[in-house]
């Protein structure tokens, strides 16, 4: 038994309050504190039913708190670089929801920062911990695929998102596609050399006219051959479409859908069976606990992170590349993004 | 390439027909005539479609044609033994329908006529060459599942017959569960040692009027011990429910229903695919080539028959049993129905 | 938000401790104290890391403390209903593992006593709230299959239990397909009127030495004329094998395994995908946890049990009538069997 | 009954003499006479095997034949074009095999004469005759899907061809893509307007020795805005994948691949099934009988083509388009390749 880890988490929005319901009922954690600088009364009700005492304005309140050694970041995007550095400059560890920024020089400066400060932090690309895409993963390591050849990447939302959150979300490549690059990456076990999308605006002109797009195609291109392709929508009246494959010279393996139940209906007009679960909470569910497990076990245990700030990084630079690619026509190499000379981060397994 | 094997055909109804259109197109078959009692202008134009030159109003026009080597018995049930006994008599080899009579006597005579003519009796059940079930029994034979512990049946028709075919069928254990009492042997690989019955008429009234069952559950206890259950409805709304299951002390194996395509469909209302294959018809399709393509191997090439005619006798022997049961609310041990010491059969592999 | 329940816990083995945890971040529950008659040092352990500060050598410890609300009976199983009786008179709430005894006239009789007390009593049938036989069990209800003609329940362990547990366990019928009698009460919505056991010993002579059994097809027969099918094995090689389907005269709909994963391998020799779910800790994870939220929503909210004593008492009574069916080998009719008059629960609803 | 249409084959190689096998058992056609350059003892002992009496050194001796009706070009891909015009001059309907020619100039002159000659002339795209991928087809038709969004189609061989074919193949966009450029447009049912290529030789050097790929993603996209992705690889140890994928904003279609047989195993190790069919005289036995029987209903029941002369030259330039953009690295735009302003052919429905 590992002795609890105090933390506190800095954004008390929708993801900020899902990290807290599972914070509270792990036994590796202790939740003392959460700040918000949108303060409610909503908000004060639903702390004090999860019986949290401590609730700031200011998440320099929790910074300041010389107990909590570990801090969760969940305020919007444009702040998370912000909050790292002065979370490492506060000597807390850190976990930070993804993107890490909408700007490369952004993420660049805070990573340094808490490179220099010697804490650990964590990109919340929480699907690693998927058990089927885990098991994908391991199959890569293990060689019984041998070194991948095409990988694809089915990632789909349910619905579109409002108009408000599409203006400030970065755009579908940073916002939604990161997921996927970070998948792809993760699978691969090595860098992407060159990325070329087809995007459309295909679901709702409401993208465009946001300069965003809702639909496309994105061919990753890995300096030892392999191919991934990613294809996305923002809207699959269907429900969340999730499913991966890897192929290689020894095999083959892919990774369904999730479905609330396995039943099977037939009747006189149709055989049925359940659409895949709603949406991410559902089928991330026990992902979104695997992952804060595995940050307390970098933090006690010294075991390597399952997802580094540099692989934030980098999924970062890929959706950059994407988006140049689409505004372009053209494919778009990876190193003449990167430009800083970002360093390729240590793949990390599990 | 085997010599073609000259054939004749007595009966022309609906499985007379479709051997008929099967033997015209195997080159190891020549299909020289078919006789029909039932005369009729139809029947002529049907078989001057097919280039069949000799259509006979008598069965006793094919048995004389020295130059025919085999005849198809595809008459009603209830001529089976009558024409098995003069085929064989007059030295044809026999591929006859099931099942082999609606009475054990005629049954046991007419299989001892063709014993001591010394010709080859297969009867039709096909199912022992749908691929999967053969794949099952292949599982079996092999020791891969070790000796079978369950075996399950799953046989629904999609639709009820009509009253008229109900009243002359024998009942549904002779005509329906008939299939699945044989399919449990070729896959036990051994013989039933009791029967237990439970029937009810839950699909039509009708079936209640004519004396039978439209809906049972048939355990049937081997010596071994390995212990088979068959479930049956004359109406499965979603179509032609045909499934196996054996398992084992080293594992299960199932074979699941056909479809005609692979296509899913998913909407905002439903994840739908494809019913099964609507009846025999298109199931077993290509088992109905299959089985008389064996036959040929038997008359040429001296294969083991892959279906005799006592494992024909061994099946009615079950069904006469099941109904027993089920009209006396008891297990039913099936030495106390064989009665007259019908031999097991030596049971043959592919 | 519900007012927290407080509970104690009678029992500290396996699935006392199971319950435990769960009550343990169920806000619904505060779980005050554990009772064990087999007090050690790893229970005292075991408790700590819990932050159970209440561990009782007497079970009365807790029926005496007055701020106790509900007791949860987790004793060996011929303890049961001298501990309902008990909790029930000291005015507690009772959840009770299944089954509730070994005697009939034991059930019966602490049945009263909790009724006569006012107490509730639910029995641990957790797989009532597995989420995919809910799913069939509100199909039927709603009509969308019609009035069930045949039920099919697969249950099969993946590894046999010592010899000391099955010489304590009641027999298979009562210690296992006990939970199958259950469900097909609870999918069927009716009454069993007869029942017909084929058992046999196949898996390891132990069973035999012990008067058990190890292998099992059982037909129950409801007064609708719906007929369930059971079968079951003490041992499935590849893991828990748990499936139901239910075929009535507007469709059919069937519950598969759940595995741990979606992946499908597809390689040179084979294509495989996860064996089921290991065993029932893990394939009714969740349903052990829905099943006492379902108890708080009862005792708080007025909510009908999901299953009753009542509904204990049938699978009690079905059980032992599957029992004397295996001895005699002969049908057995359950009012034969309830003698003293059982009542049939009224079937609830969720 | 639709009177037979006779008919010669000019080249008697693999797929020769598979539509020689089909044509032998349709009733709608009569097959007179065979033609091959390479004759051989081997090629005589199996044109009597199939009771073909006339088989000619000289393809001309076929289209001298004023009672042949129809030919089938089944010779080497370069000598296509040649024969397509020569046949269309001697006024037989023509169908040959995929693809036109290797010259976009020579499939247009073909062309020319055809449809100057009013010959019909279809090409072998045989999947578009698969069940699933006609019923995918079929949906998108209806209106069921919306229009497409994002179109997958992934095409995988079991293993690669030997070095000659390869060097004659007019490489993998021209020779195995040009089936799921064909498709692509099948089931959009418009013209691609850019295509991108990333291409890989990752299986066998010797492809890249041939200066051509084994591996490769092709983007396709249409002036609608949807785009389809096709991934191929030159061998697939596990078998010939075959799937197919359309999504639309009112949902989602997916055939998958088919199976010899529907068992599933599971083992104390493993749960496995089967390998996809072997390969393409498997997977697509059933089109390749299909898509003749289409024919002949187009020549004598003047049905529309299932697949036009211009469908192949369509294809055909996309493969040509799609190799520019593997050497290029960059998109190449549909219009820059046509050139010589080839006519969108109308798309035809079954």
């Amino acid at each position: 038994m590992i002795k609890p880890i105090v933390v506190g988490i800095i954004g008390a929005g929708r993801i900020g309050r899902l990290h807290a319901d599972n914070l509270r009922v792990m036994p590796c954690f202790k939740l003392k504190s959460i700040a918000e600088a949108m303060m409610s009364e909503e908000l004060l009700t639903w702390a004090e039913s999860r019986g949290l005492a401590s609730v700031f304005a200011e998440g320099e309140d929790i910074l300041n708190d010389p107990e909590i050694e570990a801090v969760f970041i969940c305020t919007p995007t444009d702040s998370h670089a912000s909050w790292i550095g002065r979370a490492a400059r506060a000597g807390k560890h850190i976990f930070c929801e993804k993107p890490v920024s909408l700007s490369s020089e952004e993420t660049s400066s805070a990573l340094q920062i808490a490179e220099e400060a010697g804490v650990l932090l964590q990109i919340g690309f929480n699907r690693r911990m998927d058990p089927s895409f885990r098991k994908l993963q391991q199959l890569v390591r293990s060689g019984e695929l041998g070194s991948p050849h095409i990988v694809k990447i089915t990632s789909r939302d349910p619905q579109p998102p409002g108009e408000a959150y599409v203006r400030s979300s970065g755009g579908m490549f940073m916002d939604m596609t990161i997921h996927d690059f970070d998948m792809a990456r993760y699978l691969v076990g090595a860098e992407v050399a060159e990325v070329y999308t087809r995007g459309a605006n295909l679901v709702d002109p409401m993208f465009g006219r946001c300069g965003d797009v809702d639909t496309a195609v994105i061919t990753l291109t890995f300096a030892s051959g392999a191919i991934c392709v990613i294809d996305n929508s923002r809207k699959a009246v269907y429900g969340y479409d999730q499913r991966v494959e890897v192929f290689g010279p020894l095999g083959s393996a892919a990774a369904d859908n999730c479905r609330p139940t396995t039943v099977e209906v037939s009747t006189a007009t149709s055989v049925t069976r359940d659409q895949p679960e709603h949406f991410f909470l559902e089928r991330y569910n026990q992902a979104f606990i695997d992952e804060i497990a595995a940050f307390a076990r970098s933090v006690r245990l010294q075991e390597p992170l399952i997802c580094s700030g540099r692989d934030g990084q980098q999924a970062q630079l890929i959706a950059e590349a994407a988006r140049e690619s689409h505004l372009t026509g053209l494919p778009v190499k990876l190193t003449a993004v990167t430009g800083t000379g970002a360093r390729v981060s240590e793949m990390r397994t599990m």
